[in-house]
């Protein structure tokens, strides 16, 4: 499947850097989480945008390490405020051994991520670190946006752009953007394939939204309907409660304050307002325009043609959930 | 006192760094554990070591600031996992909003403070951030060492002064190698004074695990005998723990298992314990040595009398508790 190569090559490395190590109960849990496997997305995606550049994807294995262990610290931290039980069909950190484990061990991968950008030199060094703080800094504010909402009466779609922007696409477009400085890209270059990155995360993020409530129960992998069953103020919430009449709307904000036993009944009726608000179609429309703008950053790129072809279908490939 | 000039300089700058800035809830509890006050020994050390090798203290205010904000970040997470409602006499980041904005907001804290070395150019930077993920992965262990104690049957005396030496005094070290190096210091320089810093944190330690238990209630800050009544497995229990005949052992131990009502009966038969074993004037030698180990490496610097000297004065101030 496309990109194996690349996840290959950072399972190699990664599996290197696993190593018991003392406190155990510090480091144990960071080895857990690191091993439970995943998609490996991010790396690969800074792998990719070293080859894109015309630089080693090997070079960039470090910089992969920095963003996936970042990544994972984001994990550990989410699943104990979201109060997660399982990861990836595991039990979280904060499940397996306790909360407490599960906060400094997290709080000592945020350091190791850094630790990783040492590998590279000093005026380099301090262009990743530059990136990567801001990144870090935002992924920190998109998740209190994402804790702020359900306590807001109102959620501007803006607002929920925002959110999942900084939440979910910064990181995709931050691990684009490494890879293509330690690629030897140019300035521009790299703030190009930054933007393809995040405006990518933002429709993979869309469309996960949409896929929640859209999708094929055989394929889509979570739960079809959790959302609503949660009462998340997703875009199709945000959207709908914008765009119904008032007695629409105080049919779905009823739906989603007040807990239902007749989980089939609630969809049904909360997908059936959608559709009345039109919503649906809206996001459908809005995930394509996100894409769109994708690739016409893509376009403007100056990079060989077969180079952009891997974009492409890399980009291709996320969308397609396949990936 | 000594050091007024220098706090007061930081103290300036951190007021200035601190704004209303969105999203509020992630960014008001930095703010507020920021403005809790403290004695800043951390910053001040940062620009004493810039000043003791030639440089100056303004210069290394950013590094200042990364230091205190990193201090701070552990104290909020500290907090968390010892479950403690108060910080220097008002309510904790979890207590006052709750746990999961004090996780979240200590994690931007530790981001921010690798933010404020951003201000120095690559070169100083590298060697800064270095220095300063070290330090932090350190202190992240000697709070898991810290955590682990109580559920160990046997501590060395020698694990347990690692733990101090991570948890606390690697950071005092790095505070003032972090000035000197943005003063311009030799790595040689540096790393003395690295080593007179952490050697004078350890016994900064040990000496409040003494006074703990044998300081003056009139001038010690916490509750004297404090450490006896939470069974806390201090220098003073672990040396008497292992002094002890079997007999007076199992005594010890089993004063530091129970619950115990009469806590002023309990303080005393530990205490009578404690001088059976000659523990209390052992730790007086231990901290002797230890400061004698921070001279020595003071002796070896090549550094002008007058600067010697202020090292001299910021030491026996701490030491002397009335920093």
């Amino acid at each position: 499947m496309f990109l194996d190569h690349h996840r290959q090559l950072f399972q190699e490395y990664l599996e290197r850097q696993i190593q018991t190590r003392e406190p155990q109960n510090l480091y144990n849990p960071t080895s857990y989480i690191l091993q439970l496997g995943g998609k490996r997305v991010r790396p690969c995606m800074v792998l990719l945008g070293a080859e894109v550049v015309g630089g080693s994807p090997k070079d960039a294995l470090a910089a992969a390490m920095a963003v996936e262990v970042f990544h994972n610290f984001s994990l550990v931290h989410d699943d104990i405020m979201d109060e997660a039980p399982l990861r990836r069909g595991k039990p979280t950190v904060h499940e397996k051994w306790d909360v407490n484990t599960a906060i400094l061990s997290g709080d000592v991968m945020l350091v190791n991520a850094y630790q990783y950008l040492e590998n590279y030199p000093p005026e380099l060094f301090a262009q990743l670190m530059g990136l990567f703080s801001k990144t870090a800094q935002e992924v920190c504010e998109g998740q209190q946006w994402d804790m702020d909402f359900p306590k807001q009466s109102e959620v501007s779609l803006e607002a929920y752009m925002q959110m999942i922007t900084y939440k979910t696409a910064v990181l995709l477009g931050c691990a684009l953007a490494m890879g293509a400085r330690v690629g030897g890209a140019s300035p521009e270059l790299t703030q190009q394939l930054y933007d393809f990155g995040k405006q990518l995360g933002v429709s993979f993020q869309l469309l996960d939204d949409y896929l929640d409530t859209y999708g094929d129960p055989k394929t889509f992998g979570k739960q079809v309907g959790g959302d609503i069953i949660e009462n998340k103020k997703t875009w199709l919430f945000l959207h709908a409660q914008k765009n119904l009449d008032t007695s629409d709307r105080n049919a779905l904000e009823e739906l989603y304050t007040s807990e239902h036993t007749h989980t089939e009944q609630k969809i049904e009726q909360v997908k059936a307002l959608f559709k009345k608000a039109g919503t649906p179609t809206a996001l459908s429309h809005e995930i394509k325009a996100q894409g769109t703008q994708a690739f016409k950053t893509l376009e403007q790129m100056e990079m060989a043609t077969d180079k952009k072809e891997s974009l492409k279908a890399f980009a291709e490939t996320l969308m397609g959930r396949t990936f």
